[in-house]
């Protein structure tokens, strides 16, 4: 291969929320440097919920990672969200191009996405000025990311190729079924489904209380717009999301209320 | 005072991200109690910077917390989220009409929002149907809470006359002038203003590499309709805020791409 064909692939920073040492993560990169640069900056350990903590309390540490087939990569001992800062600010000589975060191991969609890292790490892209999205795979046990990569590798093409506008980034859900059962590609809202959460209340050896968190998810609605319906229909879900918490509607009806401190 | 009264007092849920010692806690229990009965759950210790972080691979530790002046409260060793999910799901007998988060210390306006423990609180009561705001007070070094903790109080009992849409909380965010030069209250959208992230690069003791996340805000937009704006022109800032992350108008540009995996 000439130099200049190798220059001219683009920059890719891959990170994600399981760890460095996930899967989904290494079969994102098996696919990804077939058309990229690829730059691995990815939690030490897994950051699974944190939302989009960043660390500030505490220095940052990097260190090298590698294993197998090529796959040389940045550890960082923080949050998805620092990853890509310090990828971005300190570790990368050549700005990305662009920012794939996942595989991830279990879905992204409805209120999820709210605490997840995987997703955050796309956002923290898009505040950046980098294009990105989040890539997960609907299932925890026995997962075959193969398919899911390949689609990353081919929506990585389209949004090279497109663009991305600034502050948007791409959240994507791919459905756990074999690549021919797949009913296609669709573009989805993010569904609103609740949560109901519990608390399993426990006592330790030593005689203190300590409480799980766990619940399931409640369906208030069962649209085939939103992610979760889309999935669930075993269609690929991308859901264009952003960091612009506004709620507009509503401006209108507060500047009515009359408000006496 | 008489049995009844008591009882008719809306439940307040008091929480926070500066921990549950925090004076802007503090503050805010002192001048709320008088309109409401109030249960403090907050964090153990300080979680500024945690987003939306919710702990899932740790057992959930509550303890009891008491100061002067009847302030009891229950404090976890965990996230806001945490602590608005564990108060609602297991340490309230009866579940709150509202929930207020802060003062907190420092402004939450602009991307901070995102990355704000005290506005995710608010979010996580907005998810469990509470209506919910959080407060913010724009300083960080000798904070006079007192006009902050009386606005809040004309909030709540706005709040409650007027209720939220399901799904919606308030940002509130306070400029630390005094009370007579407050210019007023606003309603606002988020600032997109950027970050300038810099990491500051260190060698310990010990010869290893770390990094300090550093940076400063980058204006790109001064709109006074923006929160960023608001309360730099010495306004009261209220943004209202929901965890659709939905980027609605670019689904139609999507929608047309031709994504071949």
């Amino acid at each position: 291969m000439r130099k200049s064909q190798v220059t001219m692939k683009p920059n890719l920073l891959l990170t994600n929320d399981d760890g460095i040492g996930a899967p989904g993560l290494h079969a994102l990169f098996c696919e990804l440097r077939e058309i990229a640069n690829t730059t691995i900056v990815a939690p030490l350990v897994e950051q699974s919920a944190v939302g989009h903590a960043i660390t500030m309390s505490d220095p940052l540490r990097v260190s090298n990672y590698e294993r197998e087939g090529g796959f040389y990569g940045y550890a960082v001992k923080g949050t998805p969200a620092d990853c890509v800062k310090i990828a971005y600010c300190a570790i990368m000589d050549q700005k990305p191009d662009m920012l794939v975060s996942g595989i991830n191991l279990g879905e992204n969609t409805g209120i999820n996405t709210i605490y997840s890292g995987t997703v955050s790490a796309a956002t923290e892209g898009a505040m950046l000025g980098i294009p990105a999205f989040a890539i997960s795979l609907d299932i925890y046990d026995n997962p075959d990311f193969q398919y899911a990569a390949k689609f990353a590798s081919a929506l990585t093409r389209s949004i090279l190729q497109n663009g991305l506008p600034r502050g948007v980034c791409l959240n994507v859900n791919v459905p756990a079924c074999h690549e021919s059962e797949i009913e296609g590609i669709t573009v989805t809202k993010q569904g609103l489904s609740v949560f109901q959460d519990q608390f399993d209340r426990r006592v330790d050896p030593h005689g203190r209380v300590y409480y799980w968190l766990t619940g399931q998810k409640v369906d208030i609605e069962n649209d085939k717009y939103t992610d979760e319906g889309a999935v669930r229909a075993n269609k690929v879900s991308i859901t264009p999301i952003h960091y612009d918490l506004t709620h507009y509607a509503f401006i209108d009806t507060l500047r009515k209320w009359d408000i006496k401190p």
